[in-house]
């Protein structure tokens, strides 16, 4: 097992620096470059007083070609730009942006207001849920990381969707985030004094980015889909999402049977936990972790599936370096326990 | 408009401080006596530093016959035995425990796992929800004071629900409340260090006691009433409810007529405000306020009624000020702007 | 007692707004103008939730001598100017920002790196700390508010300053602040994620701006004033300042002697509490309220004065609304409680 | 380098729980055994959603002999007396309650209120500040693990004290702890609703169990030793501590040639840092993580040293592993980074 040289677009955000501190830890890893359009010229840990010290660089001074990994922690559009040219630079890209998460160029841009920089890529980018994209990536050179939400609710949704469940009428995604979410750029609804002590949805139903890659993967497991509402909060907490998904059944739901679908979904994984009955998931599960927990509470014909991870970790970072080692064949564990 | 004497049975819980704050600053109020099992022979100011002072004596040396009315912030049951010696000294009681919200005493014991002590009172008891109840508040000398997850939830689906809306499914309450709710009894899971920067759900799906009690209430508004599923969560904040009501309909809303219905109720409530298209409720909107704040979110045959107040103020002791002055034919705003 | 009307310069920064929901409940006073230069054609209801409906306009459509008193919640320069124009028009000033704190021209220019736009204007300005300015604040056009912090200390250094004590090396003022003190411009190190769970000082020792006008002050008072050393910290709340004074004494502290100096400063003021022996300050006391709560702690030669008080409140906007009823010789409470 | 077996007595208070993740992932220790008073036949991982599973035991049916080491996570006097058995089965004792620090035994008894119940194991008891204790750990079977305000502000001033600096007056401690510190036993004070929003001193000037620690060491250090004033306080955190220690020169601290003393104090170790002149230590370059940081601020004859560090890691279970380590004669860095 030899080490890889990797490089970092975009270290100074909030997924950029969790994704640093990762890999700074990882055996295997050598961070050849980090770059920051704020901060080029400092180190990270002028940024960050619990990172380590890493040097950062404009993106402009950066050589993609003399690394075997570049991971983009960049806006969208940006992105995809910086994508191509590590592409043509024979170098292998872990996207943790939108750019090629969405198949379809035209959903794309409907959702992101901008024209795709290089939708000719589309096609053969992996959609990276690792635990359901592992023979695909070993085979890639181009990963979309999956957004933190849908992380959240496809691992949650995964084992009922592709069992074909019968539903009735939409599955509901109530979603609660901490506030690294939304970002490092300063904004006044992200200031400590509008946050604290403050509960609030924002573009709950149809109308957040994550509905159509949400909707997307379930298209591709459930034959005959249904309709998600999706119901975004920004919570009172740096890190963490949960989410309670509600699925309606055509008749009660057979306990037992529901369980054990999602025992043989994910028994062997080390980073999805099904919690046993009585147990709910919560955030203090997963904070500071690579862990998806997931609980079931069953009420009849109505199925509740509790799903919390850690946004900046299993819905980001934590999940792009599963990602890496899946790429390259090593323990998925590495670097992230 | 002559002042009224009042007591205060258990002064020393969130909402027995929050009740004696509201009703220190009331200009037609007296408070005769405050009660307090663990803290009688001090001073109310010295329990909450920013209450005035207030001597604080035990249940037994106060004389309900001495004041017009008392308010009951007590554990159910014992609420319950102290209504009745309240009543027999002809002084009317306002209940803020459960102990007169359910109307069917096997419905009662079922959830709360005790003998209903005076069951002869249920009957009269008037439950208010002051906006739905104001008639009856003139008559009686019983009031049974809504739950807070109830105001929240029943307020927001009232306008619905009393014109016979058609409904497919369950209706979905997936309620976030700050921790005051969880009273202030010494309790590992209310600790600083376990709430804050976590998120955690409890007694999901048909669980909570303030499930029967909401579907009580919409069964007498409804004639064909929906199943509900109630879903609360403890939010690390100290007070404020928002919940997102999930209300599935048999084809798209009619987003104008959905909106004027509620207008209708609600354009003469002082207490309760309909927000416009666009603006959705948050806490920031109600904390420290008799408010409650309602969204209506539309997406084709799901409707989202996002509905906020402050717990130990319209959720409680609020409420309770409310009711006592529809009681007395006051201005219903008296002490509470 | 006739109703005055006022103007509100800068109403939708954290002071501006507190300020004006101050004002609103205010009985005698009627908000003629409000402006603000990012939300100009807004209503105040728009940018923070709670406020009342108060429409926004423009500073330069407002016309300052259609009002009696005009408030300035502007950033220091833009204040002073302000001021000129309102004065011109006969209207009374209260300056909330730094521009008439400092009586020495040369000093405020060092500390806050700008011209003083009216120096002239410097001599006539009252400092306002209420308590200790009520006999000029009858006779003046023109109140310069304290700071937050400078309050804090004052208020606490009072009696004992004034009482010409003997010390022994530096005054030693250990300051903690909620966030809302660092105003509502989006700043990376005010955005939620960098602040909760984290407690910073900053500018500590000599560099914060507040130290000048605390020494100004003392020096008025104090003989041989002594110097002070300043550190403020930032706490994760949104609000409350509590400062731990440090004052060595040249011998063991009389405690009988010094209780009584600030028994007889404080007995008579409604806004001003010393808390009894044993009972120290905290922000619970003094959250949204116009109160200053102090502490005294003896240990010796070595007395611990611990000062709390809301920032937003006796340290920013609810003083300059004391300042107005002093003004106008009003009850000082007027609107404060 | 072998293995070596440990047992953890008291492993559900906040401590116990750190040492134990801590030691769940430390390479070269396994863990025989772990007690719980109140959680006996539960897993931790019930107690504690993030840890892994471990066996709870009660304490009598441990057997201290089965292990190389014992750590004692117990009140005080229950601890003494668990390290006496744990001694005499012929096991070494790292002890985290306050027992074995005071070496004078009348000390411990006036300040703790109990009978020491070993007072005979004083004398050999090793103070474990691990950076000047390396060569007594390695002989000892008894260590006495500091406590975690006493490491904040001991690491603070080693360097100065042990250069028998001129000191003018009290050295002041104005220390913020999270509430973490406050253990896990549920009372008021530490309830969510009491702590969030506020800010709050206790047992400030010389009555706190940590002063008469710090001043026992100090006086190890310095031959003249200074009194100390010691104020801790609240913080509305879950974890860390920030001292601000207050250092009166008779003259003018000579900043090169103080920096220079804690350069060379600590620039070979990887547990204590001393930032660069204009960096303030804050509590975000120290949790979770075994960092002690320290900045100096320099204002004539008074020096403030700023120190933090996470109360639950370098504060207690973190130094109690560093202290393991030392003892084995292990790089003190093993399970810690």
């Amino acid at each position: 097992m030899d080490s890889v040289k990797v490089g970092i677009y975009g270290a100074t955000g909030y997924t950029g620096c969790e994704l640093a501190m990762i890999l700074q830890r990882h055996s295997q890893v050598e961070i050849t470059f980090a770059t920051s359009q704020s901060h080029a010229g400092k180190s990270l840990r002028d940024i960050f007083p619990a990172a380590q010290d890493l040097p950062l660089i404009d993106a402009g001074e950066a050589e993609p070609g003399s690394v075997d990994v570049v991971f983009l922690c960049l806006p969208h559009a940006a992105s995809a730009a910086t994508a191509v040219t590590a592409l043509d630079a024979g170098t292998k890209v872990i996207d943790l942006s939108a750019d090629f998460r969405l198949q379809d160029v035209g959903v794309y841009e409907a959702w992101y207001k901008v024209t795709h920089p290089a939708p000719h890529l589309l096609e053969e980018a992996v959609y990276g849920l690792t635990e359901f994209a592992r023979d695909d990536l070993r085979q890639t050179r181009l990963v979309a990381n999956p957004g933190c939400y849908t992380t959240t609710a496809l691992l949650a949704l995964a084992p009922l969707m592709q069992a074909q469940a019968n539903m009735a009428g939409d599955i509901i995604v109530d979603a609660k985030s901490g506030v690294s979410g939304a970002g490092r750029t300063p904004k006044t609804n992200t200031l400590f004094v509008e946050v604290t002590d403050n509960f609030s949805p924002y573009a709950i139903g149809r109308a957040h980015r994550h509905l159509p890659e949400m909707e997307q993967v379930i298209g591709w497991w459930h034959e005959r889909p249904p309709r998600l509402i999706f119901s975004p909060h920004l919570l009172p907490v740096p890190r963490g999402i949960l989410a309670d998904i509600y699925v309606s059944g055509t008749e009660a739901w057979p306990e037992g049977e529901i369980r054990d679908l999602y025992k043989a979904a994910y028994d062997g994984e080390q980073f999805v936990d099904l919690l046993p009955g009585g147990e709910l998931a919560t955030l203090a599960h997963v904070t500071h972790t690579n862990r998806c927990v997931i609980s079931l509470t069953f009420a009849g014909p109505m199925l509740i599936i509790t799903s919390a991870l850690d946004n900046l970790v299993k819905g980001a970072a934590g999940q792009a370096v599963q990602n890496l080692n899946a790429i390259l064949g090593w323990p998925e564990e590495l670097g992230l326990v």
